[in-house]
């Protein structure tokens, strides 16, 4: 491609919460962006981490110990094996990294959020 | 950790140009804050992609073929091999994804802007 992706516009195209679109792919790793509002599920990735950056609005990582509230233009990853549990009282735009779509069940996508 | 890091003052810290600090590691992937005013040189990565998003102001990926502007918020991949020099009119501030540190002078680091 020789043209830029832009990551809000992107993110705002999304019609379904907490489903990953891929727009990127690098060293083994995959850009994605999403759009959540209220709780996923309790889940883990057993081998890969988790890079969250969010793009617009604030996301809750609520770990087993801790919560891990995010605002605009923050980064956090979840280590691989680790509990987590993404929330968000309002509607955040996210860009998310690691090896491939985790937007699943058992990637903690609520059944509700399927179009 | 259990703080978010801010990637937008994280990027505002930095005191000297074209110089990477690594913020987080992820899956063989660095994730790296830079600013950036005036050109690099013209380098390639044999073997590792570089990512580039935009934080704030506006960035021209020049390729041997074409010129990729990007504005706040773009994402653009030079995929491994790929001969490039980026430049900027005015401060830019970046996230970098690689496996590496790569804001040397064969990675195209100027030696002007060296403290």
């Amino acid at each position: 491609m020789n043209t830029a992706i832009n990551l809000h516009a992107a993110a705002a195209a999304l019609d379904e919460y907490w489903s990953q679109r891929t727009v990127g792919e690098s060293n083994n790793n995959l850009f994605k962006v999403a759009k959540g509002v209220g709780s996923t599920n309790w889940h883990v990735h057993p081998t890969e981490d988790e890079v969250f950056v969010v793009l617009r609005g604030s996301l809750t990582i609520q770990l087993r110990d801790v919560d891990v509230v995010l605002s605009e233009g923050d980064l956090y990853i979840v280590p691989a094996g680790v509990e987590h549990c993404p929330t968000a009282d309002d509607d955040v735009h996210l860009l998310l990294v690691g090896p491939s779509i985790t937007s699943t069940a058992a990637g903690g996508k609520p059944a509700w959020s399927v179009v």
